[in-house]
């Protein structure tokens, strides 16, 4: 199964480097761009045909290793 | 309107970060882990409510700044 994370900066945190994207846009032209946030997206594929166990490994996987949840929010999806 | 960018290292392209989480994944237990990619996760905010628009928008912003198509893959949503 493939787990897919989307990981980005928690309201409030600061966000240099969606700050330096913001600008960089609108210096390009996209003047009507309000916000950006940068993350990450990870691609996790697992050996596992369960899905609800796939559930859970993502969770695990998230909290020990992927996610610094002081700073960051996270989603995921197990998709296949 | 929230455009999301989920952007990763195209097939074939070294993806250094990538093994080193896997790597760390299958050291912290997930033994079941195959393979790893790790990539962006951009939210822009745009201040425009015709989707259509949107779209191109988002197409425009990541051809010019967000991604680099030599060595990455993308796919993006509208949401709102």
């Amino acid at each position: 199964m493939l787990v897919k994370f989307y990981i980005k900066p928690r309201k409030g945190v600061l966000d240099p480097q969606g700050r330096a994207v913001a600008e960089n846009l609108r210096s390009l032209g996209f003047s009507d761009v309000k916000d950006v946030k940068v993350g990450k997206y990870i691609e996790v594929y697992i050996e596992e045909n369960d899905r609800e166990k796939a559930i859970e490994k993502a969770k695990e996987m998230a909290r020990k290793a992927l996610v610094n949840e002081i700073i960051e929010d996270y989603e995921f999806e197990v998709v296949e």
